[in-house]
């Protein structure tokens, strides 16, 4: 294990502000209901427990809970599933900001590891900053949660790919 | 010359809230002199205008004016440019976290463009997210200026390497 | 489920030569034993299966085999789990770069995701790219195998740091 | 000037092999003309001198001569610099894979240094690893030659997106 010492304090910065109301408008309840349909059904989804927190037009919250299966062999969250989070959390934010029967797709993500993160669950909060036709581009900030405490532990870029009427809403049941 | 439908329009989310007092106490005279001097000895700083607004203790704005030489074939800003202004501010965010001997150098950037970037000058924010004792991580947005009035173009996550007391703050004449 | 057409074709690239062999000299046998032993002690290794196929100096393959586990919505490999097999092999490689008590944490990566993975593994290849004192840079390729034939699924760039003297071999009975 | 020994011995590899001849045939004149055309009337090519050596078919190389408008303040190439060479061998690149009226944009880059850049020019090769209707997506190798002698310095992933039919031959005369 390593020692606390291996690692360096961060600093932290105050979180963005809400988004006005004007922009959150409430989520269309077939889109919000397609979304979440469409996570709960994915593997890590079941397996890790990774699970949709709320959801509003251009943003999205997700949290894992910690467990042997997400850790590494210090004891800390794996990066790569610190990844899983982040590009699933972008991922839903992207999809409210395209069209009920549109499928979105990463095309790519850059992640930069701020700190170790322990503690018992991470919490992933998605922003779009771009939402175009065809190409949205969403940020990441990644928390861990210890003891009631939030440290950020991770920083994301993510470009999402829009595939216009590629996945019905009616596939989903919706 | 593409036309402006060719681009999508760009989402706005508000700044971020400024730096707590706690954390913006001035920066140190000796550590601002040597950054002033040593950027303005840069070549691209001389060359194409580049220049420093403000400087504080994990943060720097930086400003580019247009000119024929940062715009490419359809008369926006070259992207390389705008990277040369993003990796630059955020060199600089990141010098206010290191010693006064310290010299830091980029190890990695990753740069997302939302939008075509036109109009009188390019403004940089960047912002240190984490500074440790070797690496420090900067984000940074950087906005158009046309007629007075701002749009996010560009969006980044920088890397740098902190190379303890390489470079003396003597050799700066400071 | 996505149809075929929603994704485009791929341009395959030859492989990179051989390493020379000046460059892959044996690996340590007790490094060896080290890296195998920590990966193996993994939580994403033991529960998704993902294992090292081979190991050499600046070298490293890992496979992950098809399960529920790390499928997405549509059947596809999940680009979570994608980015954890890169984090991994890429982490490994970076290792057979360090010294014997060193330990190696992942700085940040970038992945770009270049078709749908589907097939009954994943292979991804790392190697070192650059290796100094403080920081390794690699480079992954992930490819899928489906009926035995081999398809590159994405491509991924990743900055390591060297925790020197911070994980001895003998935690791991080494 | 930051001493030599502050920077680590890089890691050199085997290129990657050419291209088979099935993949470059030969580029069609017209679109060759066009894109010669268009990077040579941007600012930074006439302005810092950069120029395309060669241009095939899912490839580009271009090169930057060594002045003082490209150099930072340890004489040394500026990351900014370093990224506007890539940003830019990156899309040519990405143009031969493009229709003859389209446009190509970039969505975003990464870039690692590798190694600090001195000598009397830069090279630029860029590859295009996925040429998809809507995305294409490049990887760059930056190197420096200084007396004659190659080092690789820096390493690239980009994402252009196509404006199809966006940019008509015509306008460039051809």
């Amino acid at each position: 294990m390593l020692p606390p010492e291996a690692f360096l304090p961060t600093q932290r910065r105050p979180a963005r502000p809400p988004i006005p109301s004007t922009m959150t408008a409430t989520l269309d309840p077939r889109l919000e209901a397609k979304i979440r349909t469409a996570y709960a059904a994915q593997g890590p989804a079941r397996l890790l427990g990774l699970n949709i927190v709320s959801l509003a037009p251009g943003r999205c919250s997700m949290e894992l809970p910690f467990s042997e299966a997400v850790s590494q062999h210090h004891g800390y969250y794996h990066g790569g599933i610190i990844s899983t989070l982040g590009d699933s959390v972008g991922g839903a934010a992207g999809c409210t900001r395209a069209g009920i029967d549109d499928g979105i797709v990463a095309v790519e993500f850059k992640i930069n590891f701020l700190a170790p993160a322990v503690g018992e669950k991470l919490v992933g909060h998605a922003e779009v900053v771009r939402a175009g036709r065809q190409l949205v581009i969403t940020t990441i900030d990644i928390v861990s949660v210890k003891d009631g405490v939030e440290k950020q532990v991770a920083l994301m870029q993510q470009t999402l790919a829009v595939l216009a009427g590629m996945e019905p809403a009616a596939q989903w049941g919706v």
